[in-house]
């Protein structure tokens, strides 16, 4: 009993201490652990099964548009970095450096990838001759390193996981094309698989990717009230084929300039899930991407004929395709509900004595705590209806809870008064000069988010500097 | 027609010069690409669907046994990598360091990861402190990083993909027993799959893992007589549980050391594939693997009705579960055959205006050359026979090859005698003295492959001394 009070104790309120609630859901829901390695994490089975979902979901979605995955060098030669001046302005003071291999230093230092743009010039100036070689349109999952000062797990590491998708393209619209259409994949995935709504749009350029002609954003709102770039998707126009020299032949026999684009998601949605959907009982797990999305707790388990039925209830929920498990160890069931809620499991299956003489179960909701009776011979029915239940009510949720902090300023007192007592999004106008964004970031630490695709037109001023506006733009202070 | 010659000509026969053959299959196949990155390797779509294809397939035997799937950092500090001796000793020298994160010297060399005994230990050493704890059956999908001096696409290069698996278990019995479980599922996977034959055993002690109390092995033959160690399951008794102190306490309340194993199998099983299974016109892949196992080449494509046949054919063979493709680019009939031959996929559909008049196509194995005249209608059933068939005759043919190539010494003449005319394993008795190995790899560059569980007494004395045998041993030269 002592150390099942712990386990419930020991989570701070996210009322109380926001930074502390998601630091002690990550400890306690067995998502990192800690490593000698400073400012890297480990990630133990409870969160590499997350990303292994969001690898089978996005994978398979980038596959039915054409998407070949590959995989480069961990290592970018310094030379090769330089190629594109604002790419390595963008990166050089933040990347780790080899500069020994074996008992030999070497000749030239390695760096280990931050990002993979230059590698995958390199490969694509090799391949791409005529304009029957396109368009490469190529992917690769791994892992890359930015040498950060301060680190969060998921939010911001030395070391992370993502995707990094690099595509070359004959013309500038079908660059663009891909660029919007990679966009509107995050977006989706985002909303119908991890229930977190976001806004689509362009980032200014003051907030745009080191190289990038254009760099467009999915932007989400975590619970307390501050922003997360959630996935770009870049159009790099033919900046990078111009100095690396990727060029092709066309239809007429012209020598031309491939336009070409990038765009990634990372570990870090893992963090977005535990800060949309998490309460003061700890993770809640979005049924689609739950590794486990029913556990089976039995009551009374030493009783004859309840572990039995347990292991059939559950032979019949996988059969049905639910992703389920019977927690069999000799904790006590209320330890064993307090850990199933700590680990987000959006359906906890309480079957004892009781129940198996009335031929029902109870089901617990994670998200809404409601309880369901059931009876047994319908379970393989109802319970991948509550699940998909719960998928839409954690989408509706989070949509209220981002829209109902969503703020609109016209003028700067309001707006100032705004983001210092309302954490959320703030729609505003804007000028267009970056003056505006570096004056209302240094007064508010508040940055321009996106330019959404979604216009409206709040006034004919900018919220800064009064001057006309030329677009609408999202703000907010972000992870 | 000039473009079309010079795919085929291009290849060295693999009878002339086995080497540059390999160089020529993995290049023309589109497997690899170079980079600027000296002794890194770009693994193209073509090489990478197939480690796609290898990782879906054992990481689902895996995970039946209980293997959870984690992410370590990247990095070692060079202070963890020197706790265990051995360890240190073995890898030490061909490692690459870190010496710089950002702008910055760091305080201390980080070494990129050339396997992650060492930061499984220090998790280990953090998570287990009791019974309950127990096992640990972790594994990593990752990247390694080794500094060859000499590399080859696949088969050495200074880094490459894996799997890592490393495990904690209360008593010595459960760690043997799990190494030699991941041993089979290595073998099972080899023959089942990639239709590769193999040896199980155990290394000698000079051939065994750094750090290892036992190291076991299967290993395979390549066409040109050469073996290759095609996956290592290493038990580490308490070794290393000794020198990072990861202990548990038992049900006795009593503090003991953990037994750990640690298996893993990489990207030179794509070598391997190549190695045993090409011939003069390319790769030859199994179908088990094979990321395309049936190419429909529609002849004179231009005529009517042709493409639609075969895209009903397509849609037909997917349905019956077949990964199929149709190559309907603009290249000439005998340009798509070389090419699917190149390339190793299984089958080819070859679909022209005659036989579809006769609603019938030819499939040509490309295991046998066979062509095979099938009724479109019966099409769904007979490919996946096709294909069956194709998988058994690989494994077989590869069998009788390695078979054939596998001689008997009985004296050291003979043994010098078969390895410089007869490439391939030599059985032959051995005293245990490691200073016979050593005598053996001077006079005749070759290396004990594996003391094999399948024991014959093949004479009283050792190959290389006379003084009484104590193991029959497989030996030979070794990529």
């Amino acid at each position: 009993m002592a150390k099942e009070k712990k386990l419930v104790e020991a989570i701070t309120s996210m009322d109380e201490d926001f930074a502390q609630w998601y630091t002690d859901v990550v400890k306690k829901a067995e998502l990192t652990g800690y490593t000698s390695v400073k400012g890297c994490m480990v990630i133990k089975p409870a969160g590499y099964a997350i990303w292994e979902n969001i690898q089978k979901e996005l994978d398979a979605r980038f596959k039915e548009t054409g998407v070949e995955n590959v995989y480069l060098p961990m290592f970018i030669p310094e030379s090769l970095l330089q190629k594109e001046k604002d790419h390595v302005e963008g990166f050089a003071p933040e990347v780790a450096w080899v500069t020994h291999g074996g008992l030999e230093e070497l000749q030239e230092r390695l760096c280990v990838r931050p990002t993979s743009e230059t590698l995958f010039c390199d490969l694509y100036a090799k391949e791409i001759q005529s304009h029957r070689d396109l368009p490469k349109v190529y992917n690769q999952w791994c892992s890359v390193v930015r040498w950060e000062k301060t680190t969060r797990p998921f939010l911001r590491s030395r070391e992370f996981l993502w995707q990094e998708g690099h595509t070359a393209h004959a013309t500038a619209q079908e660059a663009e094309e891909r660029t919007i259409q990679m966009l509107n994949i995050y977006a989706d995935f985002c909303e119908q698989v991890l229930a977190i709504p976001v806004i689509k749009g362009r980032k200014t350029d003051k907030e745009k990717f080191a190289g990038a002609e254009a760099t467009y954003t999915i932007e989400s709102l975590m619970h307390d009230g501050k922003a997360l770039q959630s996935g770009t998707s870049h159009n790099f126009g033919d900046g990078f084929a111009r100095a690396f020299g990727i060029q092709y032949t066309d239809k007429e026999n012209k020598l031309q300039y491939v336009h070409q684009t990038s765009w990634g998601m990372t570990t870090r949605m893992i963090g977005a899930i535990i800060m949309v959907h998490g309460d003061n009982s700890g993770l809640k797990l979005p049924p689609r991407i739950a590794p486990v999305q029913a556990m089976i707790i039995p009551i009374q388990q030493k009783k004859e004929g309840v572990l039995e039925k347990a292991a059939q209830l559950e032979e019949m929920l996988r059969q049905a395709g639910v992703r389920v498990k019977t927690d069999v160890t000799d904790k006590s069931p209320g330890f064993k509900f307090a850990e199933q809620e700590m680990r987000g499991i959006p359906v906890r299956i309480e079957c004892g004595p009781k129940d198996i003489e009335a031929g029902q179960v109870v089901v617990a909701r994670r998200d809404t705590g409601e309880k369901i009776t059931v009876k047994m011979d319908e379970l393989a029915v109802k319970v991948p209806e509550i699940l998909d239940g719960i998928q839409e009510n954690m989408l509706e949720t989070a949509r209220a809870h981002r829209d109902s902090h969503t703020y609109v300023a016209t003028n700067y007192e309001e707006f100032v008064g705004t983001i210092n007592e309302k954490p959320g999004f703030i729609k505003a106008m804007w000028c267009g000069d970056q003056a505006c964004e570096d004056k209302i970031k240094e007064d508010t630490a508040a940055t321009s988010r996106c330019i959404p695709f979604e216009q409206e037109q709040l006034s004919d001023v900018c919220v800064c500097c009064g001057k006309p506006a030329k677009k609408m733009v999202y703000w907010g202070r972000a992870y």
